[in-house]
């Protein structure tokens, strides 16, 4: 739950800053269930580990990877959420280090559309079955 | 889900156009566990319900009221999303047509906000028991 967070916003660009009309958000507090005492935390080892996979890529990234506090999706962490201007805007969970490779893969997909509307067969299966709720893009 | 929804997004302006920052998205395909065929859908009932409370407040609308078709909350529906330029996203589910007032309520003070974040004690009970998800803002 996020009402421990400040009031301001505190997440910070993790990835370089790049020419990218995409964000992919990644929980760094999120615990999935673990103890409050490790560290790092689940949510934190998930965004390392696809900042480095990002950086190992040898294409330019369509998507910025950026750390965020609480997505407010605690019960179904770890979590990330896609978004853009002009996109619909998706939340995902049930996420860990094993769906680092397509994450990247569904990211990438969701920054080469518009509308951010991948159709349903081009999403990987993560997205399909860990989807938590989506939101239509700024009017 | 939503892997029934065309790939254009088809949500049209239910409230008048007004010179508002915010926007309360409603699923109007929702069915709430309801019955397939059931109609009006438990999500269109909300969505009414919402807009004829607006209409008939003194005060000019602090936001728009508009509809959406599914927010891929399905199981813990009806959904509604509270999203504005600049500010976090919050999508809320376990809604319906008993929450009209406090939904009213809870968008004007979040559309008050610059950022999105009203302080916790100060959401209704229905954004602090039933919220789904949330989006930093765009940046």
């Amino acid at each position: 739950m996020d009402q421990s967070v400040p009031e301001a916003s505190r997440e910070a660009a993790s990835s370089e800053p790049c020419d990218v009309a995409a964000t992919l958000y990644v929980c760094v507090t999120c615990l999935a269930g673990e103890d409050r005492e490790t560290a790092p935390r689940a949510g934190r080892r998930l965004h390392d580990a696809l900042a480095d996979a990002q950086r190992r890529q040898d294409e330019p990234p369509r998507f910025r990877i950026v750390e965020a506090e609480c997505l407010s999706n605690c019960n179904r962490g770890c979590s990330v959420a896609l978004t853009g201007p002009g996109r619909w805007s998706y939340v995902y969970g049930d996420l860990n280090e094993t769906s680092v490779d397509d994450l990247l893969a569904g990211a990438s997909r969701y920054a080469a559309t518009t509308d951010g509307l991948v159709p349903w067969r081009e999403r990987p299966a993560i997205f399909r079955k860990g989807v938590i709720a989506r939101i239509p893009p700024s009017i």
